[in-house]
């Protein structure tokens, strides 16, 4: 992608009420901009950074078995009612009533509609389990929406419901969703970590949630430096013979639920089992904070010039920084050769050909966050060298220009 | 893509209140389930096809130069007040109070949002010209939805706004779309006609429709066999002296409209111009009806055995339906071989591994309406032949195994 033919717009302040370092960041860096309380529009900056994301919990999903769907954002009353949670579920839910003056709500949450569609297209324990998923836009309407994306009102959600003839079959899809959110948490390049969690209002048996470890997350973790516990506070409170425990703060970004037939008992979702009997279906859920991780991401990998994303969320993997662009033409050639040469090696490129004074490029390009900076002069090409940055490195350092693509390759 | 991973579901019938054909094999196929009123949840096959359509779009919009963002559904009242169109929208609009009772909307269309973020963004000539686009869910409070997802409430739109400091800048930008929905929907393989149209509510000057050509369409076209005069039945009826003219019937799944000042000088979404003054920006907008183009594109290919996709929004290129999968180890080979074949050669496939009979196997193919189908048998496999059957064909044929690939690329 050349900049010319992008948008790209930071800005040196970040608004007074912005007490997070990673809101301010994304509002500086021009990854989201404010639109309402609890409301941003995803910037294209900003919105590179959560397709990245969306595709990386996408391959796993699909890898674990789950399937994909998209359920209606607006949700009648009527399903809410059959579960009790049309009033149990409080005033963050946000409702509404058409033009016929019918009840409906925009999903804070699919376990109704998911369930409702499941009862009328799943009927045999041959057809047992299923996992469905989806990539969708949720609303809940915070009392205090603050802390940019981290407690937005509109945010993006990737939420997963599974269903089974029997616990063991849930147990084993649990299991693979666990090991989903390890596996996505990792490509996503974040230091995280799994703790046992209670069920919350959600209800059901078994629960963990998974934290990006930050120093400024809102959620203390309690683990066990010598075995594999770990859990969140109200669990760990629970368990008060848990001596040499240690505790960090984490930010909640996943939560994954064995549900049991809470909601399928509600709803008479039921299937004919193997003795040929009407049994309720046993159900899991699966959530993560879409728009969520970025902020968490930002929170655990920044330093005072911006943010340091990881190379797999990251906008774009490399930036190009010429020196001379629309000036020189052996500048132009050699820059256009390399951005063309990234391409053909698969990275995501970003030229920055809007001819700016290189300090205004190299601190743009940190305040981003892009991971490989890579600046092309006229004296650089005379030594037939790069000049190369990593952006969680101080120094710049000079790469011989056959050498590029194996040094980006090893750092 | 095995069937035994993927979800699969097909009715013989169509609901009742399903009058259109789209509406009934959409249904028909699982393409789409009925939430509530005007209310479809996507299934994993419909997904699939309003993912293909959805990148196709993103190619040629940023071919054409247009930036992706993504703005918030829920929208504040006081930008519509800017506008006088908050209580000017009518019924249409979706409206809701939140927890503090302060007025949103579910937006229904996003002139004012984009405006509010474009005159806090670009105060310069050298900023302009500037194209913005997303694909997101929309919400239009139909009186009377029907049809399927052909006029539901909640649906999927592109809509792109451009930012101009001169009328000869949104011209350029407004052919650069007309010439982009050309190609989109060119590339979706869809018979189609640009016709002029007039701006209706939104105002402004020059405004083009594109309608998708079917029989069914609920839109008459008038054109000139003799030159490349089109226009909608209302455009038509202020040209009184067109003789020789025809009608056909079409669905409306584009719109590109030149707006001109009235949302940036209601706004005051101005810029300083080249010499120094402010000026308020000219704007042009770019619709199109995501979800809509499959109801179109099935108005248009369809049998009495159910869709006729085109390829390029096929949920899948291929079917592969092997006769005794689960039996037939030489079967089970040939057929992994072939899968694997397939995908190595780029294409989507899926490869019905459920182990149903041939019959039902390809009926079900013919109603999601796959462009190719490849059947394999130890018989085909003895002869060292493969059965392809073209969607849009009658008959099977015949096919030496190395000559599959060709015969695929010369359909």
């Amino acid at each position: 992608m050349k900049a010319s033919k992008f948008y790209i717009s930071t800005f040196k302040e970040a608004p007074a009420e912005a007490e997070l370092t990673s809101h301010k960041l994304m509002i500086r860096a021009g990854l989201i901009k404010k639109l309402g309380s609890g409301l941003y529009t995803w910037m294209p900056m900003g919105l590179r950074v959560l397709k990245k994301i969306e595709n990386t919990i996408r391959e796993e999903m699909q890898q674990a078995g789950a399937v994909e769907l998209l359920m209606p954002a607006i949700q009648p009353a009527e399903l809410w009612e059959e579960t009790g949670r049309w009033e149990l579920f409080g005033p963050q839910m946000l409702k509404i009533s058409d033009r016929h003056d019918r009840p409906f709500c925009f999903g804070p949450t699919h376990e109704e509609v998911i369930t409702d569609l499941v009862r009328n297209e799943l009927n045999s324990y041959k057809q047992l389990p299923m996992n469905f998923y989806q990539i969708q836009m949720k609303f809940r309407d915070e009392i205090r929406p603050r802390f940019g994306v981290m407690r937005a009102r509109e945010f993006l959600m990737k939420d997963a419901y599974s269903f089974h003839a029997d616990i063991e079959s849930l147990k084993h899809t649990y299991d693979l969703m666990f090991k989903a959110y390890n596996a996505i948490f990792t490509k996503l390049g974040l230091i995280f970590r799994a703790v046992q969690a209670d069920n919350g209002a959600i209800g059901g048996d078994g629960s963990h949630e998974f934290h990006v470890l930050a120093d400024s997350g809102e959620d203390e973790i309690v683990y066990d430096e010598h075995s594999d516990f770990a859990a969140n506070i109200e669990v760990a409170k629970d368990h008060p013979d848990k001596r040499n425990l240690k505790t960090c703060r984490g930010i909640e970004v996943g939560h994954i639920f064995q549900l049991g037939t809470k909601y399928s008992e509600a709803m008479k979702a039921t299937f004919i089992n193997q003795s040929g009997k009407p049994s309720p279906m046993i159900m899991g859920c699966y959530g993560i904070g879409v728009s969520r991780i970025i902020a968490a991401a930002i929170e655990q990998n920044h330093d005072d010039k911006g943010i340091i994303f990881p190379e797999s969320m990251a906008p774009f993997e490399v930036i190009i920084t010429p020196i001379g662009y629309d000036k020189s033409s052996s500048v132009k050639e050699g820059v256009d050769d390399l951005y063309q040469l990234l391409i053909a090696e698969g990275y995501d490129v970003l030229l920055d050909d809007r001819g700016l004074r290189p300090g205004i490029m190299f601190s743009e390009a940190e305040l981003i966050g892009i991971p490989h900076r890579i600046t092309v002069s006229e004296t650089t090409l005379k030594e037939n060298k790069y000049e190369y940055k990593n952006r969680s490195k101080t120094d710049a350092e000079m790469i011989a220009s056959n050498d590029l693509i194996r040094h980006l390759k090893s750092v």
